[in-house]
């Protein structure tokens, strides 16, 4: 294994250099990359992930890039209600996929669940032995994945789970995977992965590419409580999915202060500042000029400015979920179309693996 | 999980007691019954592998009974010089067991490396989830194999290849495993990796039948050396392949003592009595009798009779090995056969297993 070239790029610094690069030439040559980015079925979506991550696999659709979008239902195992709703998760998931702007019709937008797509989790085999138990157990993610999940025992499903998500980037040879910072050493175990099966079967041919991080720049976005991140299961987030009647209610329960004057001072008026974030994404305008706007009208006139902002912004996706929701054939069609093509994709790179590795009968 | 179901089937005499059911009722009822049996295709067989597991294929085969050959391409990764053959090592493996008396053309006989099965593999991720890491590390069989491939590093194919082993089982719902003794641990996995599966997912419904070990009443074969058991790597074995010359010559230099009078005492002369045991079997008489009608004629004479048995009974399978390596063709077909019927099974398994465990789109 090249440790020099694994510490290299294992830097944040690298990361976000090469990312940056990568942001940059997406622009002027969007047809020289694949994206991967997807999802565990765990519910519906709401604006945290609309404005974290949602916007910019949209944006990156429409500047001419495939996205594969995959639903990762086999991670939700660990987890027994999420395991009774998977497949009601999955179309959930697509409606508001659909509902912001991913277009499965526009023929560069792949959605598809990974359990439907045999030849992309056999890739877990040769991948599995190019991985040391050591690498495994050191795996930060996990580690607080498990801890995250109370768990005492750790099944060999979640154990190995960064293993498959290497499959589930490479099956389709992305180049690019839009990630927080958190997610990047799962990303580096992929390039880890790509790169060692490449030296030890490819010999001089490279058969995965290694994926580059594309590290967001969207500002992080709090639940209404303004001290976590937006959550459904911190009972803190607004669903893209909600009226906007329900939508009114909860900003108006949203933690605030009691000063009158609006400003935006993150550090100190946390709460505050998030509502403020919130609304200048939907109204493209910064949160200090809001703040400056709103004045002394203190929490009332800030949550109306909110409420206002956002239910505009959110209503032609709105009415997009509306649509399809009324359309129930549309959704299994979409993943029908979806796993088609990354089972085409799967069985091409299973077939040239397994050439590389002698198993051709 | 059920400790105390666990513990009961989990002892060797309830193991033994189970496997002489079957055996009695497997000639009353073989429809009944679904065989798993295979090998890891590290090269062609020998004596030892014919008269320990293959003629107890070809027998159970004859019986009327399914079975089902897997060759575990996968787990050959670990050993560098095995990967580079695999393909050609497919091959002779099929060669071999067609040259015994497998009959791929009989309707109840299919033979196909696990590779072309991704259906198969897919069943690892469900299955990993129902298996802990302590659970893992506890196997003695990988314990045992990691220590003799001489590996500091545990890779994560090697820790979790019980599992595969349980797909490799449960893919077409195989309810009898020929094992050794040694390989109860293992198949012990698979019963669990059942269980727990159509208790979590399958609700009231079995999924999985719980397979039970068929234990080999067959001699423990040594090698030529009278020490340790026949195996390719320690160069004390007779190939099936090998000339009628060949083998002649291995015979002669097979190790024995300077007791002119020839006994059957496996404890005090174990290399007399292991060329007499393998007499024995070639020509259906007990070693006893082969040592009186030798009396005094010493090594030389017991060197003879071994060659003129083993031969003989050996020229039919050689004969049968000859034409299908004339004929390139028929090995391709035959795993192109065998795999076409083998993925007809996981899909049909896998589907039902999607459909249990909520993931139909």
């Amino acid at each position: 294994m090249n440790s020099v070239k694994t510490i290299e790029y294992g830097t944040f610094e690298a990361s976000l250099k090469r990312s940056e690069a990568i942001e940059k030439d997406l622009k002027i040559n969007p047809g020289k990359y694949r994206v991967l980015t997807g999802d565990r079925p765990t519910g519906s979506l709401h604006v945290g992930h609309l404005f974290g991550s949602l916007e910019n696999r949209v944006r990156l659709q429409n500047l001419g890039v495939e996205v594969f979008v995959v639903i990762a239902d086999y991670q939700v195992l660990t987890d027994r209600d999420a395991f009774d709703a998977i497949s009601e998760n999955v179309h959930q998931l697509v409606m508001d996929y659909v509902a912001v702007g991913l277009d499965p019709d526009c023929g560069r937008t792949f959605i598809f669940p990974h359990s439907h797509v045999p030849e992309l989790n056999q890739l877990l085999l040769p991948f599995l032995t190019l991985v040391s138990n050591a690498e495994l157990d050191r795996n930060p993610t996990v580690k607080e994945e498990i801890e995250a999940a109370g768990q005492k025992r750790v099944n060999a499903g979640m154990y190995i789970y960064p293993v498959h998500q290497a499959a589930d980037i490479l099956f389709c040879k992305a180049n690019v995977v839009p990630v927080g910072k958190d997610q990047l050493p799962h990303l580096e175990l992929t390039r880890t992965i790509a790169r060692r099966f490449n030296k030890k079967f490819g010999k001089d041919k490279e058969v995965f590419p290694e994926p580059a991080a594309l590290l967001s720049s969207a500002p992080v976005i709090l639940g209404l409580d303004g001290a976590q991140k937006m959550s459904k299961s911190r009972h803190n987030s607004i669903m893209l999915r909600a009226t906007e009647e329900e939508t009114a209610k909860l900003i108006k329960k949203a933690k605030t202060d009691t000063d009158r004057l609006i400003t935006y001072d993150p550090d100190k008026r946390p709460e505050v500042s998030n509502l403020l974030r919130i609304a200048g994404i939907a109204t493209q305008r910064t949160p200090e000029s809001i703040a400056e706007e709103i004045g002394n009208g203190g929490a009332g006139k800030l949550k109306s400015f909110v409420t206002e902002a956002l239910n505009s912004y959110l209503r032609p996706i709105r009415a997009r979920r509306k649509e399809i929701e009324n359309d129930p054939g549309r959704v299994r069609d979409i993943l029908v179309r979806g796993i088609q093509r990354a089972r085409q994709e799967a069985e091409k790179t299973l077939a040239e693996v397994r050439t590389v590795m002698n198993m051709d009968i």
